[in-house]
């Protein structure tokens, strides 16, 4: 059980028709309360398909109801039809749960943008009293429902003192901020504000998946949903909820990294001696988008050069003279220039640190990224996302 | 003949053992006036290579003398004996040449970062009085001499009414703006001065180099310099001359995108109907570096959902919904939803063109990029550059 781990929630997941392997494509989550409230996070990119535009409005309207969420098409630019599917989707489900407004019914979809045609609409909202129907409060068949190009189920769950955390996500390409490009649900029997909510997830996602950079590309479907039903009956600190629900949230990010499309390596950026931590989110996300250095660490090679130059594309504080980078615990390169043989650095083991000194203040971030593989290009030519 | 087609010019090129492969690797450009201008623009990289450090202050003292450029080394990140190895460079050919001043010689390099030691250094050095002496009027082997990954040379000459520009380039890799990551050496007979030189330099780049963005990498050696002669005696219209140079660079821009490492196309962004040139260029920069859409296009796949998903990361003035995107002259989106069958577009061809136009304004501009294949890969991860 990942989302119905905490008390007062129901899930399921069955096969629809929408991928065209036959596995399960439709997911429901339901809070059963009996003090729902909830926090969203959307994609920052303007390009927003359907189910973000539609869930936006539900994210105004308080506590959300339930999130029901397809793999197998994105609903994305697929016009006045496409929003319409959004809307049926959200109609049906608040009719098949019966007590429920559709107006507070989140929706998420993913897949190939531009999908989003008659049949799919018919696979969704026809199946909708089926799925309602598998509901159960011991679910296991949610996390896999949600998936595309994902090659395992992500979840995450904590134990608080009285209350827990659950969470699922999928995400497996086009991994940037502003949101990691994936869809989360996460549930907490936790008795918590909508306000206190949405706090706590935007303290845990600016930390975590804002902090995932796998391709530098940013999808318009992301959505992190946060729902909490009261059912505990605690009420944590602040605080320590913050602090769980970030861990839940880098425990995903982690999974997400590990199963990006293609990829060999699974980089960690660690930049220290920043400024301010957005100097080092910065020069950590330049190296960590930089295409030659990826492409570098694909062939095991620890090509420090790449790092300073791409730090140098920044605004941030910092002397590019005056700068220490080691790769796997090495340090190669000292205050600009060589240190330590390359040939002391192994690079063959998939988990990859790169750690960047500037010496000039003392705020850190670390930024996970992949390195750029032939088989990241292989999967993102020959499929359609 | 390049470089010395305009009068007023010597030039040569010859091995002195930086390249493993034994080729070319050192040249020099030298100004034989009468009336020597001259005007240089650099990257914009922080991270910059001793040559860039010496030249910048070179370009401070008026016009410059000479310029000596070497490949298979980029002197950069290769502390105070780096340093000092650009400056006895400079000294050198100021020596050989008996009547110049070092201060008055600017130095390119380019190769692999963190390459700079002492036989690089007597490798270059020692070999400057052989390299003065090849110098001749009618050269024909400097252009060879600056090229690192390139697969041809590069070169581009424009004749006005009396004077005449000639130029040459390297550039396979790492191409992205603020200048496209090369090295250019342009020459004119043109009698104009620093001023009019730099004006026109500026306008020139910013259309051409500054518009070609292969990879999304900036490099550490980037430099264009030009010089004037003055010995036609003809100063001609400014701008005929800017346009002319404008048209010399664009050539070479072209010449550079064509030869960009492990590319299986040429793709030109045309992006119209913006509310400024910026916003054009930028729209036109998040398609060029997306690299979902770099590896569709690799496996010939229009995908139109990448490039309205990358356009939704800028902060152009845009409503991603009211945009048409086209490729190779096929409408596959209308205002933000499908068009034309995808089947219609034929994308086996190298040259690829992508319009995009965003109905806001009457502004437009081309970027220039490639795709990601896995021979881009291939050669970032087996070379060290």
């Amino acid at each position: 059980m990942t989302v119905t781990t905490p008390q007062g929630f129901r899930s399921a997941g069955i096969a629809v028709g929408l991928k065209s392997t036959g596995k399960p494509d439709l997911a429901l989550v339901v809070n059963d309360g009996p003090e729902p409230a909830s926090a969203v996070v959307f994609t920052s990119n303007r390009a927003q398909a359907n189910p973000i535009l539609w869930s936006r409005k539900v994210a105004e309207n308080g506590a959300a109801r339930a999130v029901i969420l397809n793999s197998g098409g994105a609903n994305c630019f697929t016009g006045d039809f496409g929003y319409a599917t959004t809307r049926l989707t959200a109609e049906a489900v608040a009719r098949e749960l019966g007590d429920a407004d559709a107006e507070r019914i989140l929706v998420c979809s993913t897949g190939l943008i531009g999908t989003g045609d008659q049949t799919f609409r018919d696979r969704i909202v026809d199946n909708i009293p089926t799925l309602v129907s598998a509901l159960a409060a011991d679910d296991e068949t949610a996390p896999a429902a949600i998936l595309t190009t994902d090659s395992v189920e992500k979840t995450a769950t904590h134990r608080g003192d009285g209350w827990s955390i659950g969470a699922m996500a999928k995400g497996a390409g086009m991994l940037a901020p502003g949101l990691a490009t994936m869809l989360v649900v996460i549930t907490t029997d936790a008795r918590l504000s909508d306000e206190a909510l949405d706090v706590a997830l935007r303290r845990a996602t600016g930390a975590s998946f804002d902090r995932l950079d796998s391709d530098g590309c940013m999808s318009t479907n992301d959505q992190v949903t946060l729902l909490a039903s009261g059912a505990s009956g605690v009420a944590p600190d602040a605080n320590e909820f913050a602090v769980a629900l970030t861990g839940v949230c880098d425990r995903l990010a982690a999974q997400l990294q590990a199963d990006a499309e293609g990829a060999s390596h699974d980089i960690d950026i660690e930049v220290r001696g920043a400024a301010s931590v957005a100097d080092a989110v910065e020069v950590g996300r330049s190296v960590a988008r930089n295409n030659l250095f990826k492409a570098a660490i694909f062939g095991n090679d620890p090509n420090w050069g790449r790092v300073l130059a791409a730090i140098g594309t920044t605004e941030a504080a910092l002397d590019p003279y005056q700068v220490d980078v080691s790769f796997n615990g090495v340090r190669l390169c000292h205050a600009g220039a060589p240190d330590r043989p390359v040939d002391e650095c192994d690079l063959t083991p998939r988990r990859t640190r790169v750690e960047i000194d500037l010496f000039v203040g003392e705020h850190a971030a670390t930024i996970r990224t992949n390195d750029l593989t032939h088989d990241y290009v292989h999967e993102n030519s020959a499929y359609s996302s």
